[in-house]
């Protein structure tokens, strides 16, 4: 190592991975140890965190409720853009990341420590979305990522590694999919995943709900309030965004819901295959997509799905404290200023199906819609429209027939 | 009516309007009426059409069969762009209307018309669909659409003009959903369906298949093979296009998928609610976007996002024959090249699980995909990628903190 | 005519055209006629215009001083956005047409005028622009184009019927360049110019200033300083806006600077040519630009890059009182807030040369670029960013040699 | 160095820079020295190349004549493209880059090398471009930086060095600009120009041409032929590619056209600041831009604007040997189809303007762009047109007024 750092902060969940890393700082560097911990929501994943943390070395522990930051500068940004990755992936880790290497930065500063440190894979974009939210709030902060320069190359190098320095850690030499679980998703990767000819074994793999074939026989029937795209309430009830989320991952977990399968392009550059499940997510952007086709106009709703892909590529590359972001937020907020409403969901299966919506500041008019008379639109006026609208479609035509 | 025509061709359905349009045609212009029926998949709604057309006054009739061209000229252009329209809908109605555009010009100019009509609506995107092919292959022929000029107002008044004229159809008084059948799609619009705020009501309106409750208990498993984007196996049996989607359309519509509820906006303006039955293409698109995720490069896919939003919106507003289109279309065959593979999907009851796929063009790697060792892939390259991916962030940072 | 109307507010310019719309609308309506003249800084043209439209018959006479919300609300907005139509066009007639349309519904309203007339052909643009305007402020306003309802078919046909009436007007029976003329730009349509194979008679046509060869053989040099993307200063003198365009056009024109000749894509559907002097907006346009050189990030830069491409649509479409226009904007002002600096240009014979800009907010780091040493960019790191950024390449080419 | 070679292919200039990196192969490696000189037009630099590489120790030496295929597979796809990188930079070294890579790649696998070696910068884009173009056709083959891992840190590091081993180089300690030349263009970097407050010294600095202040008096006229969007004739003379863009050059830069100074955000991260040459590269971009005005239609002209947006970022990148580069090109081939006939421009110290232009398959009807009386075109459609259009519009204002 060529550095030396005397106080360390240390993104911390007290998984393996973190667990050894706090021995290795302190045998390679000598440093203080702070360990932190992120509630992001993940829940029993955070129980008996700073006694671990403390039996493995560490000097102190933080354990950060950022639970309605999460949901309320991630979540709900993500879900007014609509944004995806790729089509599918709903950004469940992405949205997490940028947040907790915020507030490493802000524990560095107030502990005065000289390094942060993260147990993320050098083949993952944990460390990209990670590194980055850090070098936005502390460009010249030193980073340390051992995966990218110890020996150490597998879990049975970790386990070695726990047992040669009598590490206290319950070992379970077992391997498991790769998780990562928070308020808004759980993600696996590994395993038999690893190759995308295999069908996941979801009786196996799924945690915050059941398959499609082991919901109930009878549907749930839902309906979420949106105010400005954000949605704050359930079936009439006003509920804090959190416990929102939590509510509908219970529901969408019941009825098989948010159950994603893809292969994905990596920011690092190669594709890798993941199982995400983000019951009470998939809800919510249908809802809100849903109630968006009856209070954005037609141009707004379709320059807008540029804007998502953007804005989708940035959460998901890790950058999001940057200018472009808040230029996109800015755009995004502005179209939400109309979308109000109820959006009624059938639940069952698997399946979310469209129940009726309503909304205040609706720009859908049955009289025009329908196929009748109309004070508003005067069916003559077609005729002018496709003559000027396929005028250069006339005119290639006549070039070709050399008539120009 | 200002124009006189001698023989005019007719885009006929055997429906309500196109039937009394005959008549109106002859009565108004005293021409002849050339009846024109496309086949594009309708099935039985074919039935007795040339005898229907003879009855009804058409001095001749045409029934072209246009399921190949359909399938092979539009519906796998749409397949392998991933084209969706406003994200849900998959142009059912819209790739069908410009090769019978085009079949109409073609017709007009061997018998010598010197009129083309056709029966749709003054509200609605067909009659510009139609419209445009027409202009595309005939820049100067005359367009008659009767719904935008005379004073017909509802299917009552349809009617009475028919009973007082003693056209002879079996006329039926109540009013039914407003539909367009052929062998990718079956929608509906209309009645109850016309207000957001209502659920559809399953049991009445579909046809093509069942809703997610009634589909079988148990899974159906199947295997699509892809030929540079093309689908040209089932169940590892090579078939024909037309022959595939058929049975695509039953197995989907037989386990509840293919379902969509949407309002959309229409080219001519205003926002209209439909729900669309598209059991076999659900399936294709779905299988299709799969595949892609192992034999697309990341960039081709992300550009191919935004080319594909062209394309829907190109084919929704019947802009298909145009420069654009063929540059578009030589933008998407290339990207083709490289998309062949199996693709094993679980149907159950509304849902389309991945099941396993294979390509042997495939661009995933186990090995890099991993995160163990790896010949292709230095770890520790990632922090020279992290550094100077981030060096805006980080200069923006320092730019804050005026160190530039 | 079969709507009557007892008040119309009539969108008056003085010309011939609106001139004879007076007689014209009394004519057929028996309606007063409110004459409202909008100053968007055309000068000269605005001279003796009350006494000319009370001349010819109208009833009321408006002149609205609109030059410091032409300027703010919309030149300014476009040149932040960096808006050009085509790649060329700085929209100067496009961007003052929505605020005339605008304030001529607030004319209506507070006369209670029952109809707004406009002078705008029906084959151009700008009644497209002012009838969206008004549809945004007064959805069932009715709305008077004479151009496409009447039989006078030539400025020929106007000057019979002027004279027919005895209108008292300064007639002209020779034909000119279709113009329009405001703070920001004027435009030349029409006779030769009507064939893109003729070279434009630049001694004939300029009037805002000189071609390139009449100009100085010393240039001039020029700093503008921005805040916030806004231009504020001229050579250090704090500036209005209004003053600002004025001096600028001036030395702009001096310098042979402006002068575009274009084939542009008419909104309905034709393609015309047009030669377009625009002295002072090209220089800011520029300004702006290059200041946007060093004070964006790359990220935002380039996806400013397709916004902007949006917008000029938006305001050449007339599209300017909407929803997207609203979000675009919001998305323009944030990424605008670090554009502050001066840049100093030097003017010659058309040619605007950069000489050297500075921001207190740069993102220019002069040791980074520098290929010397540099403690913010390690060399080494290139090695891992290339191998990472180009993995995608080198798994397609490992896929062609069949080592996947 | 971990690794051994027993045979290196070098990229060699015969500058400095790749003059001591054959010492230091050697040195390192104890390996043989292929130097590989390629010809891409940058004349006067190629001579005594040979004899050069031989004295300074290469031990084979190859020069490779690149500039047709540098035209007709990079100019020419670019110029049909219209593909600018941050809407200013001709991409003149970007261009060069990929070929030179793969040709790189040819001779090392005939000569059986087993690495390759660069003497680019680890700051600069051209390392990403060489390494990206070997990837793509040797995904396994070695790369050697000297710049991202050798001590030399300076010129005066490289002469000192030089000095030391006795390499015969003709060595002058006098910095200057870093220039990159070839057939297309002339870039410089470096000293003053890395302070973007600096006018550059174009009396020093330019090489190709003159400033427009030393350009003549009078203009001179220039008649270019484009068949499918290739240049092919110059005042009606047919030429090659290589010699057209020849005495494009000689004539645009006698005319002190072609003068780029800008900002740049390079792939690496940071910005840099350039002055480039591209005076025949300038002509023919805007030549070919104008004749697409009256050869392509506007959808086909609007959706290639964001084509070339990604065409110019690849190319920049170095991505193109690339699928998504090949589906690009495909689109703009197909759009390129109408693109032929004359563009007349006029030059004139430092401006090009435009002079008229002809295309035998013109969009252009003269008849439909004169505001008199047309056949094609009929005005009252416009109503009709501008009611649909602003139908969302009205619709928007409706809501807002609780009509809907």
């Amino acid at each position: 190592m060529e550095k030396k750092f005397n106080k360390v902060v240390l993104a911390y969940s007290g998984g393996l991975d973190t667990s050894i890393i706090i021995a290795w700082l302190k045998e390679n560097y000598g440093c203080e140890v702070i360990a932190v911990a992120a509630d992001v929501g993940q829940k029993d994943e955070l129980e008996g965190l700073e006694q671990k943390a403390l039996n493995t070395g560490a000097d102190k522990f933080y354990c950060l409720d950022l639970k309605h930051d999460f949901v309320y500068d991630f979540i709900f940004p993500a879900i007014k853009a609509n944004a995806k990755y790729e089509d599918k992936y709903l950004l469940g880790t992405s949205l997490a990341r940028p947040i907790i290497g915020k507030k490493l930065v802000e524990i560095a500063k107030k502990e005065g420590a000289d390094a942060i440190c993260h147990g993320c894979t050098g083949k993952g974009n944990d460390q990209v979305r990670f590194e980055l939210a850090i070098k936005a709030f502390a460009p010249d902060m030193p980073i340390i990522a051992p995966w990218r320069v110890w020996d150490i190359k597998s879990r049975d190098d970790e386990i070695d590694y726990a047992e040669a320095r009598k590490i206290p850690l319950k070992i379970n030499r077992e391997t498991n999919y790769s998780k990562d679980k928070n308020l808004w998703h759980l993600s696996h990767e590994g395993l038999d995943l690893e190759n995308p000819a295999n069908e996941p074994k979801y009786d196996e793999i799924l945690e915050l709900g059941v398959s499609p074939e082991k919901a109930p026989d009878t549907p749930t029937y839902i309906t979420i309030t949106f105010e400005k795209g954000i949605p704050v309430a359930l079936n009439g009830e006003k509920m804090d965004g959190v416990a929102l989320i939590e509510k509908l991952n219970e529901i969408g977990g019941a009825n098989g819901i948010g159950i994603i399968d893809m292969v994905e392009n990596r920011l690092v550059g190669m594709k890798s295959r993941g199982v995400y499940e983000t019951p009470g997510g998939t809800i919510l952007y249908k809802a809100h997509a849903d109630l968006e086709e009856i209070t954005l106009d037609k141009y707004t709703q379709h320059f807008k799905q540029k804007v998502s892909l953007e804005l989708a590529d940035i959460l998901y590359n890790g950058y999001w404290y940057s200018p472009l972001t808040e230029a996109i937020n800015a755009f995004v907020d502005k179209t939400q200023e109309n979308v109000n409403g109820d959006v009624k969901l059938k639940l069952y299966k698997g399946n979310i199906m469209e129940a009726g919506m309503t909304s205040p500041t609706t720009l859908y008019s049955e009289q025009t819609a329908s196929f009748g008379e109309d004070d508003d639109y005067n069916q003559a006026d077609s005729a002018g429209f496709i003559n000027l609208y396929g005028l250069p479609i006339k005119m290639i035509a006549k070039a070709k027939e050399h008539k120009l």
